[in-house]
């Protein structure tokens, strides 16, 4: 066991781990993100907003009025997947985390990291991804900055997407608002983006039709948020998954949560891929679903507007919100027993998103 | 000669180039990189914000209020060089930006992209690092993401940082703003950065005592622009330097512009690491100066606010804005001859920030 750095001249307690390196684990979005982000991030940069620990940050704007910022950088390899690419992920990935805050997304900045040799080609097939994505969301891209590197100091390339969004007054939506009785409402099947990227990197000599969800979910939140229900958590279960989400929530509202298998959705493709690889499909990314905590009371209502919309239709409850065990979500598996589902440990799809 | 790149299924003109790759000097902030922007991202993200050509977009945000927003990624190489490092650079360069729009700083975000392998303790430093500069500029960063690539995929990390700030009603700062009459400013010595970065390389033998100027410049251009001064441009010469930056000003506001080379500031260890490696110091990057064109009346009155600040003491003319050549930059050499300054072309130092 290495000793734990010295951090000589700096205050950071730094990350008091195991390890003294960063290994893949660290991008999972699953426990050692987590872990990595509380014990390096959260104590240098500690504010209110960043510390809410939400996919983005609400801040003052002067009076009334309130903005949604988030970020993501996006690494996925292949860079084209069915369904998709890295460009139309880079815009969805920051649209979603803004509308996931109530926020409506406005403006999108795009930092570009270029590998030498890349196709200009290939990057413009990208730059129109973005452009439909932004066409399709209703935002401006207004920023932008291109970096070089050298040829095998990137996969072709990395893009960086930050987003600003308006919060409407009295708006208040964060993993911290879930409450008993609420009822938890999934936007469609699971696993879709994770395992379309799998396939396409031939690797495991597996072929599949399965296509990315990756969608910009702004017109669908503001479906759910225009029909005045009381909704308090909205979240997209990406990098590690529903399961990992919902503990992010259970734990943020020091709620316990209990889904029930056979309502969660998984389309036949994906789970013949799944159970092929050995994977479960609770645990892969999605980037085209939304998970929200809705009143009971309201339930039907945003469900109803949720199937009006395209990214919705296939909603569903999947569960709800229960007093105990505090902190922690249980599954009732299809045959009646109920087991502990824990976050992602470690990592199951390096560079998905 | 290669055929130019079809963009089947594409609106997107793309890259009228006779390169049909991207190459280092794509990456150089000169003559390249403007025309990859202008050929493939511009005609895509065709918003006014973005049109406007400035080192951030202004935007709207309801009401009376504006945001100032700017974005970019850092790969600069090595991590650490005297007087800084790649997280003090990821920190100013933003705010800088924002800065230089007329906006005051507000929200940062921050998005990783981190190297499997990379040490824990380095990691640590350069989030220190950031969180320095962030109190030092007073600034809070709300918003993170952190992904991990596999070893050989990055040089250790690249950061990108994106701002958002404030802009005060009737404030109408642009690189087009600039007229007949204006005194160009510098705040100080020209090439710290790029020679410092250059010599941590190691690669030329070359030792020198220069640091990196890499300084968060709000405070500076807060008290510039609290004195009521008629400024007009604020911008810093980064990549490409001072003479590029002139250019795009120039170009921006179709204007002339005259410097005279005897008062534009170099130190002399700058001067001779230029000297010894053929660089030309008016091309060379500064991570903490700026420009300024400044109505002639209120230029003594600017100077004297600026010379108050931390970042500000060597501040001095350099230069005026003048009726001809349009879209151009004239220097006066020590003899007293004048040649036009252009561009930089190609690249001259690649990975500088």
């Amino acid at each position: 066991m290495s000793e734990p750095p010295s951090m000589e001249g700096a205050y950071c307690p730094l990350p008091i781990t195991h390890r003294s390196q960063i290994v893949m684990g660290h991008g999972s979005g699953g426990k050692m993100t987590h872990d990595l982000i509380a014990q390096a991030f959260l104590p240098a940069f500690n504010n209110p907003a960043l510390m809410a620990g939400d996919d983005g940050a609400v801040v003052d704007c002067g009076g009334a009025a309130r903005l949604a910022i988030s970020t993501d950088s996006h690494v996925v390899w292949p860079l084209f997947f069915p369904g998709g690419d890295i460009g139309r992920l880079a815009v969805c990935g920051t649209v979603n985390d803004v509308s996931m805050m109530g926020g409506e997304p406005r403006y999108l900045t795009a930092g570009f990291v270029l590998e030498e040799g890349l196709s200009l080609e290939l990057l413009g097939k990208v730059i129109d991804s973005m452009r439909l994505a932004s066409v399709e969301a209703g935002i401006q891209i207004v920023a932008g900055d291109t970096k070089v590197v050298q040829k095998g100091k990137a996969d072709g390339l990395y893009i960086n997407t930050s987003g600003v969004g308006f919060l409407a007054p009295g708006r208040e939506l964060s993993g911290r608002n879930g409450r008993v009785g609420d009822v938890i409402i999934l936007s469609g099947p699971l696993g879709d983006h994770g395992i379309a990227v799998l396939c396409a990197r031939g690797e495991l000599g597996l072929k599949s039709e399965v296509k990315s969800d990756i969608a910009p979910l702004n017109h669908l939140t503001k479906a759910m948020l225009d029909t005045g229900a009381e909704i308090h958590v909205l979240r997209d279960p990406t990098r590690g998954g529903l399961a990992t989400s919902l503990n992010e929530i259970a734990v943020q509202s020091q709620i316990g949560i209990l889904i029930r298998e056979s309502a969660v959705p998984v389309r036949p493709a994906v789970a013949a891929a799944c159970e092929l690889l050995g994977f479960d499909p609770l645990y892969v990314a999605n980037e085209g679903k939304l998970i929200g905590l809705v009143a009971a009371k309201d339930a039907q209502t945003v469900l109803a507007a949720m199937r009006q919309t395209r990214y919705g239709e296939e909603s569903v409850v999947i569960g709800e919100v229960v007093r105990e065990p505090i902190a922690r979500v249980l599954m009732e598996t299809e045959i009646g027993s109920h087991r502990i589902l824990d976050v992602l440990s470690g990592e199951m799809l390096p560079r998905i998103c």
